[in-house]
């Protein structure tokens, strides 16, 4: 705990607040620390690589939205240790994941992303390179999206923890694509890959990133887990090709179906032969000898977007299962060998 | 650090997903800790009383702004033994400084909040009516604002960390009350009380929670630390009524009006008379041998809105001072005795 007199006064960081303290501008060098530049130069550093103009107030003031529209928003924390260590993950793949994890969730919606705000919690001989890589892997990934980091926050703190809220917009009439959406009849669909994440972290677990010879090919399933990937935009293209309910593969498959199937009161029975876990899981199962079904089926952190569709699936889309009456999840008409999903205490 | 074991799969908690959950309802006593509990329990409580028609999917989906509206965010950390102690604040108080700190921010901006999302990070030995002491605090400033708690996360973590992002609504077609709108030739003005928050903190600091025989009256000092006050649509009112630069009196009076000034590329020069510690203040001051103008000029975390406007002060505003050519903030036209504000690192 620090000094209480440390405590004094509050922190509100408005970063071009901050930025435009050009008395106090100092070059940052590899070396240096938060602690040793201070918050304003780190900042700066931030807001350097990932530049915005909406970014510069008290708070950030979006553009107006297309007629219509509304707005979506979602939160999610990253403690170090917990969702991610250094030695596994480069800064900028940190950034990159704590952007996707919550683009996803806006997504899932049939929403577009199009801002976030960082907040981070750091220990002061936090280097500065190690914040700016994270602010460059925000940026990266959010240029996909047509979306910039347009505030946050940066304070003090024993432990490194990192929060990212998205921001999205809803335009259109058509509903949301919310959880209790799926109805007897449709066909289950994903989007993305299942089991990757998963599959890296277990290789992780065992080599660190120095994957053994004649195995570096399993490299992909490392970054599934470190910076996980979303193509951008589908979510709203389910909602716009008639999906009905979505969630993304983030708590583990079974478990996101489990709670989708449960808010819309059906069964789900997904397809075995759909879910044939693909060959680099298979060559990442041999080698750490355990069995891919459990990455496929309770893995998660993939953000694959999964939904529900009476038509066709729609483009980038698969069918994975059928849904029916009743409740629960099956796989293949049977209850699936891997369940369990992350809880967090 | 936790084992990195316990680091597998994602964590995505959507609060009504988890709610959703009837099979796994617990009761939770006084004495249970989010360990005892688990997640999906913690996030029932906060939901019991903060609930929200609107939490319970991926993301969470705001009602339809009025049209030619905009959408506002802000972000905000806090940290335990940094923003704030447990021996020192309530769950309650906690909850409602979290909310009112970034909702300021959102005011600030002439806008109005309608939405917040909570992130905490917290260890497993917290006690759940903790957690819940946090919610409560956090829906009662909300309900002031006809604002709602829409989404959050939970996840466990060494160190508890506090993050509330604040999603506001700016309507109408006049600008935003941006920092660079100050123009030499205005007032500046404030509403609220300027000095408290930092009285209050020097009377913790010395006396912790109780203070001595005598000097109880002096309670609204630490109240006003432990959690500040803002009159909701202040923010509003001031944009209706001509305010063109405004900011809230978070890192200290002279800082935040500094940081005004050099956005609007003007002086503003205070007017001692206008500032003058209020009674409590100069009898706290004389409890602790202080000065209270330290308190005034550099306290912050008031919360205070300070504009700028051209017109007569809007209601429930004060004039504290004038714009005029140059640059730098004044007080009777001589360099402030006080002008250190926060600084993080």
């Amino acid at each position: 705990m620090d000094n209480p007199s440390e405590m004094k006064i509050a922190v509100r960081l408005n970063w071009d607040v901050i930025r435009a303290h050009s008395i106090e501008r100092k070059l940052v060098n590899l070396t240096q620390t938060l602690a040793d530049v201070g918050e304003r130069a780190a900042i700066r550093e931030i807001t350097s690589v990932a530049s915005s103009g909406l970014n510069g107030d008290d708070a950030a003031v979006l553009p107006s939205a297309p007629p219509n529209s509304r707005t979506v928003a979602a939160t999610d924390l990253m403690v170090e240790g917990r969702h991610f260590l250094r030695e596994w993950s480069t800064p900028r793949e940190i950034g990159k994941k704590a952007i996707l994890r919550n683009f996803a969730d806006v997504e899932a919606m049939g929403a577009r992303p199009v801002a976030a705000l960082l907040a981070i919690a750091a220990p002061g001989d936090t280097p500065v390179p190690f914040v700016r890589g994270i602010a460059e892997g925000i940026a990266e990934h959010s240029s996909f999206y047509n979306a910039e980091l347009v505030g946050g926050d940066l304070t003090k703190s024993d432990l490194l923890v990192i929060n990212i809220t998205a921001v999205g917009f809803l335009g259109g009439s058509l509903p949301a694509l919310t959880l209790d959406g799926a109805r007897a009849g449709q066909q289950v669909v994903a989007h993305g890959k299942i089991g990757h994440s998963a599959a890296g972290l277990a290789l992780l677990e065992r080599f660190g990133r120095n994957l053994p010879a004649g195995h570096e090919h399993l490299q992909p399933l490392i970054d599934a887990h470190c910076a996980p990937w979303l193509n951008p935009g589908r979510g709203v293209i389910a909602r716009a090709a008639g999906v009905t309910a979505m969630t993304d593969n983030s708590d583990g498959l079974i478990q996101d179906c489990t709670t989708m199937a449960e808010h819309s009161c059906v069964h789900m029975d997904l397809d075995p032969q759909a879910l044939q876990p693909e060959e680099l899981l298979c060559q990442a199962a041999d080698l750490l000898d355990c069995d891919p079904w459990e990455w496929v089926l309770s893995g998660g952190e993939d953000h694959t977007l999964i939904g529900t569709t009476a038509k066709e699936a729609p483009s980038g889309f698969r069918k994975i299962g059928t849904v029916t009456r009743g409740c629960g999840v099956t796989l293949g008409g049977t209850t699936p060998s891997y369940q369990k999903g992350w809880l967090s205490f």
